[in-house]
């Protein structure tokens, strides 16, 4: 199996590189991993500029030498690219494993709404420089190299669509021509680092269009850490997705293994 | 002339309100104003709970007595009683003026959606406890009691349509109920506090609209202050818009006189 990797968002560190790659050859040896040089450009905020994000991803996603695209790492950017990068790829690239999350949500959801059947939300290389990193970077390995079901969210049911995202991420793609048909998912949010008013924002925001309501329900994942509010806002970040499922008559059916941690789980979109 | 204030986000500090009245009282002796004692009541990060706040509003507006309600001042909340407000005022409401930005957004885009011919952004009686504060306070209560012309944001042409929000207000309430059709109008932006990345993200959605791609044009207001970003961003908030709008074929008009700050100009909504 061979993974190459790219980023659309923000910039690799060479060390984290360096550190990710031991880790996953002496894990998976009989794994290839190639990471793109542009990993490592620095253009302002994004590892390199529009342009050069686009090209990385789109010539590897498009190689046949490659079995799937693991993003290195979020950050913010990849909403610049995602529209354009999807109109290019071939159909080697729609035959392929996408795994990535937070900013690449906006990845995810244009490669979900094009119909590639192999997108997914999870751990991702920059996991590697986390306390416990290395357990989910082990886990996306292992769900990429092996389809490890131990690696998977563990509410997904057989015939339930489901699909995951940062909830700042899909808020922001909400209306636009990334936005996937969700009718009948379940769908799985988390964020990171967000206050509980914006968290309550992006719920109402979410909750109020017609096209999630149409969702077969939503989960909570995690959301820490949440900043202190003054005064505390007093709501968890859990209740207040329910409050606002219920407000929206939007089924809320519980917790989800997700989140910007290392418990963090794969989420493969679509019907298990 | 009479004013009603109410407090439909966050709660206003009685000394605060204290300074409000004597400064108002001083400057326009004719004019009577009224804060409603909901303005001083806490729940958590609320001016009240959503009933005490939904039902101050909708007592004030539905009141013939007031000539016009103030916002007393912005923070988080109005989106979550907006929508029940509006359906729920009479014909006196109706007749009145309204004036408020920030988190009022929510409020201001309620009120034009259900055509409402008086709804203006502008500075809050909060102002008051700002640097300069007065000034933006006085361009308030002079628009309110006296339409004068002085105190409008200078931009605005006969014919030409206009409204004005808070960028992650106005990203926020896209594709709710809570949206006013803005095809052909001039929209004026503007936010504080944002990272230049969360600039970015917002008008990526934003310019990503099908609605928003029917509007006139977009111009900039002032985004200050915005953090640090580590690295630099590269663009100013300005430039974010600009490049936005040309992506989006949006023209781009150029600055607005608006924001959190002490110029802070009246926008009033619809054609002028």
């Amino acid at each position: 199996m061979r993974i190459g990797v790219v980023a659309p968002a923000g910039r690799l560190q060479r060390e984290t590189a360096e550190r990710f790659v031991a880790f996953a050859s002496a894990r998976r040896p009989d794994v290839t991993i190639d990471l793109h040089p542009q990993c490592y450009l620095s253009h302002g905020h994004f590892a390199g500029t529009d342009e050069e994000r686009l090209e990385a991803f789109v010539a590897f996603a498009n190689d046949p030498a490659f079995d799937a695209i693991w993003f290195a790492r979020g950050g913010y950017g990849s909403n610049r690219i995602a529209a354009a990068a999807v109109e290019r790829l071939n159909k080697h690239a729609r035959d392929k494993t996408y795994l990535g999350y937070s900013d690449l949500g906006y990845m995810l959801a244009a490669l979900y709404k094009a119909g590639f059947p192999h997108v997914a939300h999870g751990p991702m290389p920059q996991g590697i420089s986390h306390d416990d990193g290395a357990e989910a970077v082990a886990r996306g390995l292992g769900w990429l190299a092996d389809r490890d079901t131990a690696c998977v969210e563990p509410s997904l049911e057989p015939g339930v669509p489901v699909a995951a995202f940062n909830l700042t991420v899909l808020g922001t793609l909400l209306g636009t021509q990334l936005e996937p048909d969700l009718a009948g998912h379940v769908l799985m949010i988390e964020d990171v680092g967000e206050m509980a008013y914006r968290i309550d924002r992006a719920m109402s925001h979410l909750t109020g269009q017609p096209s999630m309501r149409r969702l077969r329900g939503i989960r909570a994942g995690r959301f820490d850490p949440v900043p202190d509010n003054d005064p505390p806002f007093g709501e968890t970040p859990v209740e207040i997705v329910q409050a606002w499922c219920d407000s929206a008559g939007i089924p809320f059916l519980g917790t989800a293994d997700i989140g910007h941690d290392a418990a963090n789980k794969v989420v493969p979109f679509g019907t298990p």
